[in-house]
């Protein structure tokens, strides 16, 4: 048994899902959840992901022994400060925060310190519909889980999150917290910021309808991130700002030099960096999909 | 009937397509076939897309009474060129090309005038892959085909082409051809660019490697137009620059605005150009997927 009272504070897409592979797993024997949104908490009960739920974060986790907080990651430091002075002794608490370094610092500023039995993790998956009613029991399997344990860890407490996401179905992996948000900075932020610019700059465009009636399949792939929601991605792009504007700034400086050989029409040149991308991709990428 | 024998210069993904969806439409009686890559051939007769394979473009062409031209952008000139001196009288020609100012200008080149049975056409489907093998039957079903009718165009040759790509179970569409090459710049030039230039500035970090191998769903989805084919792509720009190199500049600027935001910490303001980009997705596009 995983857990005898697992509590999650934060009953969407991803809390949702974690729930209902760990109930699937027969990982967990009670579960309380909350979530600032009754509509979160109503639909979660409804749909049979949690027992319990509660009237505030502090009450949800009284008795529980694993805490999962799993809210945009700009709440992190208020659920924590919410729940901390109603943890159990021997708790353990993780989060899916999908930047590092700005929870560990919201930790800190709550507790003092990194406790030993506080596991950072973040869970690799996701689609861009959010809320607890478009959860999936597989959303994770097959998917990777980065744990980014720090100086103070207790290995017991790494141990038990560990095998929280493995009940799941997961390849759980651990690095340090500053080299997870360089390189999600990225493989994500800095995506979800160009689709969403994207899209932006072709609505603003005359004749904009025209445009999206006339898209293609290739269209709505590349841009069906910008779907995804915006107050967790202005959360997230704000939680790892240096890493995403340096990279940003990377992103710009390389249009330019397209926008250079396309005026100067040094075709091979451009063809040469459609065939590196190309092969890249193809190198890394499709052989996983 | 709607070809006694029809030639298809250039089998690839759109010619073998349309191949197979006429033949499941038992709507022609000959398939004369050509393509400069023997290998094409080869399939394309083992995959019984097409009955005969010629030596070369002008005795493809000979005795057929419609012609497609399912060739490379930049390869049209040469393609009309190859058949000019042998299409039969009465035979109706049209093309495939993602752009259709530049292939206006080729036919123009190669006749000096545009022909009245000269259709310029468009299907707005495709796939990642290329090469006859990678053909599909339904690749047009649903799909929208453009045609840009041209001041001389033969009323006649138009409805025989409509007819065929209606066949095909596709939605024929007419537009003027500048019209045409701006909206197609938007829809699908410019996002391909991007997907390369983007997927390069990756693979030129330190430790992209690990950047590749911590991708999810969204990177993949966001990129997979990068696989496209790099030739292809490379002729299409090209064929378009005018119109692809304004739209670069103007998603250069979204970039730098959006770089400034981040640098002044105007966090408000980014979320409200996520909002409007999801908004315009959500309004134009997910009700088409």
């Amino acid at each position: 048994m995983l857990a005898n009272r697992l509590c999650v504070i934060g009953l969407g897409l991803i809390g949702g899902s974690l729930l209902r592979a760990l109930r699937a797993a027969d990982a967990v024997q009670t579960v309380v959840g909350y979530d600032p949104d009754p509509r979160q908490g109503q639909d979660a009960l409804e749909l049979g992901v949690v027992d319990i739920v509660a009237a505030d974060a502090a009450s949800a986790v009284r008795n529980a022994d694993l805490v999962v907080v799993a809210v945009p990651v700009l709440r992190t430091a208020e659920a924590f400060a919410a729940i901390a002075s109603s943890l159990a002794p021997g708790c353990v608490v993780t989060d899916v925060g999908s930047t590092k370094q700005s929870v560990l610092r919201d930790v800190v500023s709550v507790f003092g310190e990194l406790p030993p039995w506080y596991v950072p993790g973040h869970p690799i998956a996701g689609t861009e519909k959010s809320g607890v009613a478009n959860s999936i029991e597989h959303l994770f399997r097959g998917h990777r889980v980065i744990l980014t344990p720090h100086a103070q860890q207790s290995a017991d407490a790494l141990a038990r999150v560990r095998s929280m996401w493995e009940l799941c179905g997961a390849r759980v992996f651990e690095m340090d917290a500053a080299r997870h948000d360089r390189i999600f900075a990225a493989s994500s932020h800095l995506p979800h910021m160009l689709a969403y610019s994207f899209v932006d700059m072709l609505a603003n465009l005359d004749g904009s309808e025209e445009v999206f009636s006339n898209a293609g399949g290739g269209l709505r792939g590349f841009t069906r991130i910008a779907s995804s929601s915006p107050q967790m991605w202005h959360d997230i792009v704000r939680a790892n700002a240096p890493a995403v504007g340096e990279l940003l700034a990377r992103q710009i400086g390389e249009l330019q030099i397209m926008q250079t050989l396309l005026e100067q029409q040094r075709w091979d040149e451009l063809k040469t960096i459609f065939e590196r991308a190309r092969h890249a991709r193809e190198h890394y990428l499709t052989q996983i999909e």
